[in-house]
């Protein structure tokens, strides 16, 4: 009961300090408690992150600082926000602070609603590691490398020396095509004229040699499908292969070459 | 009238208690409260799951372990969440947490809508069974393998080896390619000078060589369907068979060799 | 006034009883009439949906059960809900749930907003019998026979053996192919140099043999409507008719082979 | 001042009553004032619609019993749905009810809000009479025969026998093609090495065999309008008349029959 | 102080009535007051409508008065609605009023939303006299002569005789096209073998034809305005007029008709 | 402590006037606030605006006068309404009319949110001179000279003499024609077989003689810029020039005449 | 407790003064600690944006003073509103102002919502120099040189001297083209009829005449790819390099001209 008598003690001294004294030890309370909160927040999203990012997807570290030192500036501001508000409401008694703050809250919500969109998304492309600098993306429609992956835009650099500035909002569906080999497909037209045999025989000849030529970056050796389309216009033969992620269109322009030297050899028509 | 003695009691002992002691005490109850809830809800929830994926789409034990825990977990945070509110508000006199709170709620709501909607469909894409990893699924315009089926995000690899990353909350109409037999459709331009006779004869006899060669895969036997199409630019031909999934372009392709050697044999001219 | 006096003494003793007693009171009340409004909701609705479906759309009584089950559901936890509010809020005087409730209800159902939507739509495709099992529709851009019609999605199955899954909230126009007889168009492409008699004469000997052959499933007699286009390229002439629902395909490519036939026997071109 | 003693009297003795039964005849009189609200309303409905469809549209009186017990459905659940909330809230003092029956209320609008737009389209649609069962139209890109027009879905039997099944909350811009004569056109092409007077001739001559055939279905008399292009490719004449709604069909098909015997005739080349 | 005097016994006198009687007296006085806004609103209303048409568009008196009494019973029913919202609320005490009246207007204002937005798109449509009846128009994707503009929907007929109608919040950017004289554009198609001042001559000498057979609806010369594409497959030359409305097709057409003859006589080629 | 004592006695005397007489002082002093607070705003307004168009773009003072007008009238109607509420609400004690004003004000802000955007449309428009009368512009797709530049609609007259109204609210991103001069772009089809020395000496000459021609519109001189495309079916060479805006068109013309006769002459084939 | 006693007596001497004298005196300390907040704010503020110019983008002193006025200004109103909100509300006691503000708050939020996105927009597009004054840049299909880049709306001239005027709001995929170098690609349409050594041949001498030629403009030297399509029409072979920023167009028509004259030199076919 010791414990009681302290604390009724406590109540009184309250009660008997004169009003805007009682109000200053209010506030530095409320104070001390958001520290407090604060300091035990950071430390649980501290742990939180490094979990994630250890065993799933093996983020570089220094993204890991980047999105753990933002993500507690958030919760920091959010916590010193509600300590504002309690603080001029519920102590100062200034009721209408409460309504300014809301309606001030959705006004800003409305016009900054974008940005926000913007930083989440960029904090989800960045933990789940989507895509990361030099990477050969396609978003929409803009195809390019990444050249700077920022919280709020993306910016990529196309084929043609363009700089593409796309807001982190505004990307959901990505194509990242720097992630595994990538497929060599070269479609050759053939005249309904040509005989097949010759043909397929003409076109294995050139696999054969791409292969042996390539043999560094080709993980699937060149072989013909066989014929894909039959249109009015003529059939087409497809030959394929596999290689690492940027080779392809070196082979795929060797295979054209050596198939028209191949078939102008073996007097094949294209048409 | 015991039991009213008892709590009359027990009414008097609390008021006489100063304040914050009384306080203390709530809080004390709301906690046990609260755990109590969420224990009886867990298992709640872990009856209804269990039922609902037994008996009918048979879903692996692993993924419904996935929903379940993730499923307490909301339940878990929401009582927290309303457990902290009833404190604050009810028990400190804080008021004005519940506005902030409301405020907050609505901004970080707008902000994370997209996230909770990406979280909401994965959870139903699994729980329906839509597609699993190795599936062969399209969708929106972006057709590839499932490499990764996660809450917010499905990964697919597509043919050219890129990889595509949608969130889930972007998925609506899915169309999966792995589930069922498949079609195998060729068709053949016809010259309008060609004999009608000879030319189905010829299709005839590629069917049927291609239902010996292919008889593992095949599961409806290739037949001549007929004339589909009468052109200014002439006729079409359409050879139709069902196969296994993923069989299907192997058995075309083939068709169309063998069509063409066919046609070159009985001398019918294409176009 | 005897009815006063009791009503008086009740109010009495209330009042005279301890703070807890009084609200287990309040509790088991409000318990006892959620129970008795559900009953009778619960027998209402049955009502109305038999009255519904019997004389309107004759729908099977599996799916009216269904349905019935699903409203019964969906009204029995919406008057626990109100019963669980009134019980927290008036009895207990946690003022502050009543806020919580109103943010988490926003907050959940801007999440689940779509879901809810699913469910309502699959409501309507059953009660209106928009399709079922089995017939043949196109929703958007999709065809295919219907496999499953669940209440948060329909699946197809189309003709290539593809499986669509389609959240019914998606589907607003729907295009039902089995419901009626399916008409059978055939455009023959003429050239200006052919004799428009010989033409026509030729056409109508393939209508009559097509209207003998196919008698079991042709409900209006195919016969030629006429030229229907005079463009750059040459003329068109159609020949039209009605067969049983999903046998149109047949009777078309039969047309087309006989048309080929006659075309050639009387020497008429088509381009 | 009778009146005045009157009610003080009546006053008092309210007041003496114990609570529950001033509770009963509140509520007594809330029922008593809906009910006399109800009668009125309905009957200045149905004055409100009948003065409406009798001057303007002609409407059926089907339709306007249709609409007219709708309406008064409508405003009648409505009253009870106040006078509800009102006992409940002000007379029984359950002041949750209140949030519990905003929130539901928003949560079901959400919900239901489509529903709602589908039954007022509907609404409308009878009342101005934008088409009616039998009409054909085209709404958005599905053009057929109206079979059904319910208040919440309208049905369309395409011309291939096809249903449509469209929400009347997605009509908004509607093409009834059943409302009024309509036109017949028929494009030729000629060359540019035909003579212009004799084609012109030819034309005329066509013209008025047409006429002839079809004069109780014709409105405006088909005439040579003139050349609507000059393209690269060649001339167009444009063949213009006026018929019943549903007989141009047949007219245009046969224009274009007389136009190709008639060119073959005076040896006019098409292209 | 006389006038104070009044008030304290008015005050006083008013004090002493009975509840019910103060009741019904403050009605009364709302409804008086209600009466004069309506009476002085009107007027307003009047004054400001017949300045704003008189002087800005001329629009004709009938439609003044159509959108005049528009606006009148929209005031009129406003301040109903809110002298009825006060005495039910503050002079009846019934609060759950206020809270129903919120709700419920929210629900018709989502489901009323558009015919809200349909009236206030028709009233501009009128008062800015965007079109009338008899305009020849297109909105959308839909060109027709305006048969009906009312609050609601417009009604066009198209070129074919079928009927649009569009319900008038659909409408936004309008074309009107028989405001003002409308431009003759003739394109002739060119070839590069051609002798350029022959062409040009010929040419003119169509223009002079044009410009005496038509002198009374053509309002700017025909003139050869050059050559406007260099195209692969030729040249253009342009002839360019302005006529009256509708009066331009008929020009052209006849342009069209007259340098087919003298390019033939000039034995100048079109392609 | 005079100041103390006149407003203690001020005091003391409204607490001792009856209570009607003190609302209508009350209501007397808004008023008169409020019309000080519309004539210092008015003010600040007025030097608002002038100091910005003088300085930046240079408007008229006439389009200064209308915007300063607009201003001076929303400002003053913002003020009344606010007035006008505080003596309902706060003097006279309706509290109900404050939330029947804010339900009103949502449903007229729903209604007539598309009329506020288009009217701060075309208040920006204006300030920032986006477009005056007779600039031509294209909105959209839509292309014509301003005819008439409202606050709530713009009118353009298109080349073919029709009219555009286009609500301001709809415009978002203008193309300007009129300001700053034009370039000529004329693309040669020049066919592989061509000689390039002589194809490029023949448009060179082209070049000098319009340049001669049209010395007083031209700004940047025409001259050839090089062959812009090699294409299957031959190339292009680019002549270009600058002129003054609307004159680009006749240039272009003549060029084209120019290059047909110097091409003839030259013998140099276009394809 | 000097300090309590100072309080104490404070606190008496507050409570003795009239209302009035007691309400003058805490708006004049809202006043003071609203001017301490704004000038303690626009430091902070300032601190900020100079660590974030100087450290990340460079961004021009001139551009930097503008986003820090900007700031300052929303910074300072915001306050403004917020104490002139207090004022009214807490001190003077007009509750209605509150919901007044709200309301209006929420209408001047709807109508001036795409006005503070323009901003917003703006501030980022400067703070992150996305493209600045003479850049070339393309927005959505709008391709210009940056004449204007305001605060609300970006002009861009384009090629043909247009002036595109585009809302800031509206932007949010930018690509620039002045930001590195550029790639120069011509694509060769070679004949299938061609030999492959001499074509290769002809195009390489072409690349070592161009190096030469564009030698201080050119940053990666021009060189043969190879062959990038294999069509029915016939190959296509391409050469690239890279130049400075705007060199590209210059360099690509050289290489077409060269192109030219060596394969006439040749004799190499294009088709």
């Amino acid at each position: 009961m010791i414990l009681k008598d302290i604390l009724d003690k406590l109540n009184n001294t309250m009660s008997s300090l004169p009003v805007p004294i009682q109000a200053v030890m209010k506030i530095a309370g409320i104070v001390v408690v958001s520290f407090i909160i604060i300091k035990l927040g950071s430390i649980i999203i501290t742990k939180l992150l490094h979990k994630q990012s250890l065993f799933k997807y093996g983020i570089h570290s220094k993204k890991i600082n980047t999105i753990l030192s933002l993500s507690i500036s958030v919760f920091k501001y959010t916590i010193y926000l509600i300590a504002g508000i309690i603080i001029l409401s519920d102590v100062l008694g200034l009721k209408s602070i409460l309504a300014a703050a809301g309606v001030g809250g959705i006004a800003v919500g409305l016009g900054a609603q974008s940005l926000i969109k913007d930083v989440i998304s960029g904090f989800f492309i960045v933990l789940e590691d989507q895509y990361s600098v030099d990477d050969l993306v396609t978003i929409g429609e803009m195809t390019g490398t990444v050249e700077d992956l920022g919280l709020r835009v993306t910016r990529l650099r196309n084929f043609n020396g363009d700089l593409y500035i796309i807001p982190n909002g505004e990307i959901s569906r990505v194509t990242n095509h720097t992630r595994g080999n990538k497929a060599v497909i070269v479609d050759i037209p053939v005249s309904y004229n040509a005989d097949m045999e010759k043909t397929v025989e003409a076109a294995n000849k050139v696999c054969k040699a791409v292969n042996e030529e390539f043999y560094e970056v080709i993980t699937d050796l060149a072989k013909v499908i066989g014929i894909t389309t039959l249109d009015r216009g003529g059939m087409t033969l497809r030959v394929m292969a596999k290689t690492l992620a940027n080779e392809q269109w070196g082979v795929e322009r060797r295979i054209r070459v050596l198939v028209k030297e191949e078939f102008d050899r073996a007097d094949i028509k294209f048409f």
